[in-house]
């Protein structure tokens, strides 16, 4: 089945993405299917909020926002800009939500295990153990940025003078990525040329000129001319290339490099566009956006805020919090809510109870970050500036900071586990094991681990106050299940966040979220204010 | 013939290096055998420069330094702070030489040319018109640096979100970096899986495992699981992703991918260990580095002063120069010389033979940029903040400045050209012309170009003033038959320069040379000024 309406003018639709979209078709996707014919793309692929029509002088419209993440805090902005009467409650004593820069004498709000971070107190010192780089292609996110004047700068994701560390190749010793992705490319592609040669090439790809692919091939992989790899520049130089002739590096051993399991993921890792660089923070820290939004709305930001009871009514949306050690109810036109979906459903309400049934079903990462103070910048004496080495280690990253080169000291993230397993054992973990963990493995990358860090700081996100997880893990089953339910709303209470999106875990998640619920509000509302509209 | 001496733990040397160095193999570079052969390897390939003995208190050496370009000012930087009586003499008005960022109100000396920069006077909008970017590996230059307190930022050279244009393929529009790099990818490994799959691996790979490498193909090409290429996510999304699926791109063509030139280098370009990810440049401009060592040795630089004749005497070195209107006489124990090889082949001197031929068989490349302002920073509004587009049009390259993202104006680069044919091209046009050029050709990839770009400034280096050549092109046959001797002193004359390295139009080649050329001087100075060691 292959809809033609959907291909773009170059021809075939992606094969996963036509059938995520075939699986899903419906709803909004409509809009989207009647954009692309008319050949509206590139709008529709920047993703803009539509403007809220402002109120008008005699309408009144309260809207209750639940958490002051970045999904609350951008529809506290364009609701207040239109003229809405809203509030914030936020659980936790910041604003920000999974947005957090921890720097000098920031608490860590994790159960059991509270933290305060000792870093120095220096602008460049920060840790951003939340989101912490911004893809180019989230329009939507540097669109506030932009609006909010937070002042952004290049981050950096890949650097192939860092380090590829595997326990099972290469002897355990960590090798340059420079090197292991230059050989990888030229042995790969050495096996390729030889095997064009060998077969007979109408067979095997229509309209390709087999000449013309093998000088390409040569050109990827920095072939001789007889289309062996002999090695190459381009994997760096031992020494020399100055005042003498450089002299190159031998090459590793193909079969060593199919052994560790960097070619498996992180090699491709720049090759995401989420990913890819140039990558892009805000000077100062990720949580500039939220100061930037604090600036505009933190008047309407109530913290300490916790919420125990949200109850649907038939024209309004009440909820029931503990703030100042008492109870309080407030009731609003609307509700734009936030809270994580695992946390709403344990909390008192009257839902529907498949929309009920879809908040219990929402499973939750366990997103693990360490960051670690260093006395030195000893990473700038091995040419690592920025970037990120990988280790099969627990660890999994170190991530080198690109601001404050040259500066005398520096954060590092000395970890940064995605999976289960990984967040799991580090949480359990007190957080001075785990700083003496994040050393002993880095130490295997960088020996001056020891002799240089200072002290640090640990996020579990899954014990964090008020989260109790990191972004929802939708399945392509649950979401077939349950997505569209909790993206409608229920009747005037709508869910919001990064958690209601094909992108969890991300900023522009949380945005687009928040502007979803915001276009469907704005036109209700619009209906409601509007006599003629009412009587049609 | 394979020296194993020279082998690298892990294998063969890299053959290219490997002849390079047999080729040439002596003096100085059996200097780095000896390192390799004793595991001095990483602090040989940092190459610091061995700190200069300081002159002893009843010591006097004078230096004359000519040319205040960053192999100059190195020079003058390290003799002054070993307490050596030197001078600069500079031809223009200003120190730097090809290291020359322009700002509102500079002048550009192009003979028969002259050019006033109109850019508007705020710290982001400037051009680096010689060096641009700075390569991890470049230490002595990131020494320097950070010596003098040269704050840095990340430069962007690879943007996946820029477009590459070739006006044979794609019917001559402009494709985005990425889908053309993921489709490459896929349908490259798809083609190797089907050869590998149907060939005898063991005949074309020892040691490799067929089903891992199979496993590989697929990561790397992000193929499906039946080894086909069917478009991929890393192309990026035609629309949604956030409150809708994704819509993906269709995939190119193969053979259109092959049609564009592309392939033959800029794709590549990162790869190269000067290219790669993260480079870096001086926050407000390259020059901040000439400004970090003026600030130090200003006082030593005498500017507009034209060096007419170098003459040898058995013990000094005597320059005639004019200056202020008058030809002065100037003679000093020792002369560090960065006059353009063929300019000071033209001079009155009294070389040796053959050092003289070297000088006049040595040419120069024909580089050129230009700078345009723009009053929108509308490759943002395209989603590109930083980095290179490119497109077989004259003017090669695009460059977006990472630096002042969301600023009001930005300066592009708005041609490249390395080539010698380019840079003539440009050079025989008036200043207008070439900006007129630069605004068609860019509008062919921006249609904004022509309603946004406000002023320009070019710079062919082969003709500015003092200059008249950009980086020396050695070939190999040059470099076997002059290298050597324009290296070695001339009696008490050494040249200097990027020009008298391995790594020409690189800042860090003609700190190299200097260095080479001080440690050379050094152990004179010793000699002569120690009783013992002069005896010996």
């Amino acid at each position: 089945m292959h809809d033609e309406s959907l291909t773009s003018r170059e021809g075939r639709l992606t094969r996963r993405r036509f059938l995520d979209l075939v699986g899903r078709l419906g709803g909004s996707a409509a809009v989207y299917r009647a954009a692309l014919a008319i050949g509206l793309l590139p709008a529709v692929a920047r993703g803009r909020l539509t403007e809220l029509e402002p109120l008008g002088a005699d309408d009144r419209r309260s809207v209750v926002i639940l958490g002051a993440g970045i999904g609350g805090l951008t529809a506290a902005y364009e609701l207040d800009r239109a003229g809405y009467d809203c509030i914030v409650l936020e659980a936790s004593h910041r604003a920000g939500g999974r947005n957090l820069t921890l720097r000098a004498g920031d608490r860590i709000d994790e159960l059991g295990n509270p933290q305060v971070c000792e870093f120095d107190d220096e602008p460049h010192l920060y840790m951003n153990a939340g989101p912490a780089r911004i893809p180019a292609n989230h329009h939507r996110l540097l669109h506030y940025a932009r609006e909010l004047g937070v002042q952004l700068e290049v981050f950096v994701n890949e650097n192939r003078s860092a380090w590829v560390h595997d326990e099972s190749a290469f002897g355990g010793r960590p090798v340059r990525n420079r090197r292991y992705v230059t050989d990888a490319r030229g042995f790969m592609t050495e096996i390729m040329a030889k095997c064009v040669a060998a077969s007979d090439l109408d067979k095997t790809m229509d309209g390709v000129d087999g000449e013309r692919l093998l000088e390409f091939l040569r050109a990827y992989g920095d072939l001789d001319p007889d289309g062996a790899y002999r090695g190459s520049e381009r994997a760096g130089h031992a020494a020399g290339g100055m005042v003498v002739p450089a002299i190159g590096h031998g090459v590793f051993d193909f079969a060593e490099i199919l052994k560790a399991g960097f070619w498996r993921g992180p090699m491709h890792q720049g090759e995401q566009e989420d990913q890819a660089a140039p990558m892009m923070q805000p000077v100062g820290g990720m949580d500039m956006i939220v100061r930037g939004f604090m600036a505009k709305v933190g008047r309407r930001v109530v913290s300490n805020a916790q919420v125990r009871a949200v109850s649907l009514r038939e024209n309004a949306v009440e909820i029931v919090y503990a703030h100042d050690g008492t109870l309080k109810r407030l009731a609003a036109d609307y509700c734009l809510n936030s809270i994580p979906s695992h946390i709403l459903a344990g909390l008192d309400h009257n839902f529907p109870p498949d929309y009920a049934a879809a908040l219990d079903a929402l499973p939750r990462g366990r997103l693990f970050k360490i960051g670690l103070q260093a006395s030195r910048r000893f990473w700038e004496d091995e040419g690592i500036y920025a970037g990120i080495s990988w280790t099969s280690q627990d660890i999994t990253q170190i991530w080198y900071p690109g601001h404050g080169i040259f500066a005398k000291k520096g954060i590092l993230l000395g970890a940064y586990t995605f999976g289960d397993d990984g967040g799991t054992k580090f949480a359990r973990m007190s957080p001075a094991e785990r700083i003496e963990t994040a050393i002993r493995q880095g130490a295997k990358i960088h020996p001056s681990y020891p002799k240089y860090i200072e002290n640090g700081v640990s996020v579990p996100w899954h014990r964090m106050n008020h989260m109790l997880g990191c972004a929802a893990r939708w399945t392509d089953e649950l979401r077939a299940r349950y997505f569209r339910t909790l993206q409608e709303p229920a009747g005037r209470h709508y869910l919001i966040g990064d958690q209601v999106s094909y992108h969890p875990g991300w900023q522009e998640g949380a945005i687009a979220s928040a502007h979803h619920a915001l276009e469907h509000l704005n036109r209700r509302v619009r209906v409601e204010t509007n006599p003629v509209l009412s009587r049609a």
